[in-house]
C-alpha cells in the first residue's frame, strides 16, 4: 500500500513535470504559428491588392505531401499532423478570402 | 505597362520568399508537434495504466486562457490560436480515450 502510494507519488511529478514541457512547446507552436500568420497576411494582402486567387491547389498540394514525409520522419501520427495543418492553412483561405472581398 | 511587369515580377519573388519562410516555420511545428505527442503519449500511458480520467476540465481551462494570453502577446488572432489548439488537444483526447480502452 505504501508502494502504491509512492507510486502515486512519483506518477503525479511525471506528470507536473510533463505539462511542464508541454507548456513550454506550445509557447513555441504559438510564437511560430504568430509568424506564420505574419507571413500569409503579407501574401493575402499582395494577393488581393493584384488580383490573384487566394487559394493555389498545386501548392496546397505540395504542402501536404511536404507534412506526411515530415511527420513520418519525426514520428508523428501523419494524420493528425496533416489534420492540425490543414486546420492551420483553413484559417489562412479564410483570411485571405476575406483580404479579396474587402478590396 | 512595363512598371506592371517589374511589379509582378517583384510579387512573385516576395512571394516564393515568404513560401520558403512558412515551409520552414512547418518543419519546426511539425517537429515541436511531434515531442508534443511524444510527451502526451506517456501521459495518456501512464493514466490509463493507473486508471485516471483520461479529461482534466481543469487543466485544460488553465490551458485555453494561456493560449490566449500567449496569442494577444504575439499578435496572433486569440480565436485562431485557441480553435488551432484545441484541435491538437482534440487529438490528444481521442488518443487518451483510445488507450484507456485498450487497457
Amino acid at each position: 500500500m505504501a508502494d502504491t502510494n509512492l507510486n502515486l507519488e512519483v506518477r503525479l511529478e511525471q506528470l507536473e513535470d510533463h505539462r511542464r514541457s508541454i507548456d513550454n512547446l506550445d509557447s513555441a507552436l504559438l510564437a511560430i504559428l504568430a509568424e506564420r500568420f505574419r507571413l500569409t497576411e503579407k501574401i493575402g494582402r499582395s494577393k488581393a491588392a493584384a488580383g490573384v486567387e487566394p487559394m493555389d491547389a498545386e501548392r496546397e498540394r505540395t504542402q501536404l505531401e511536404r507534412f506526411r514525409v515530415i511527420a513520418s520522419t519525426h514520428g508523428l501520427d501523419v494524420d493528425v499532423a496533416v489534420d492540425v495543418m490543414a486546420r492551420i492553412i483553413e484559417h489562412v483561405k479564410a483570411r485571405h478570402e476575406a483580404l479579396q472581398r474587402a478590396r
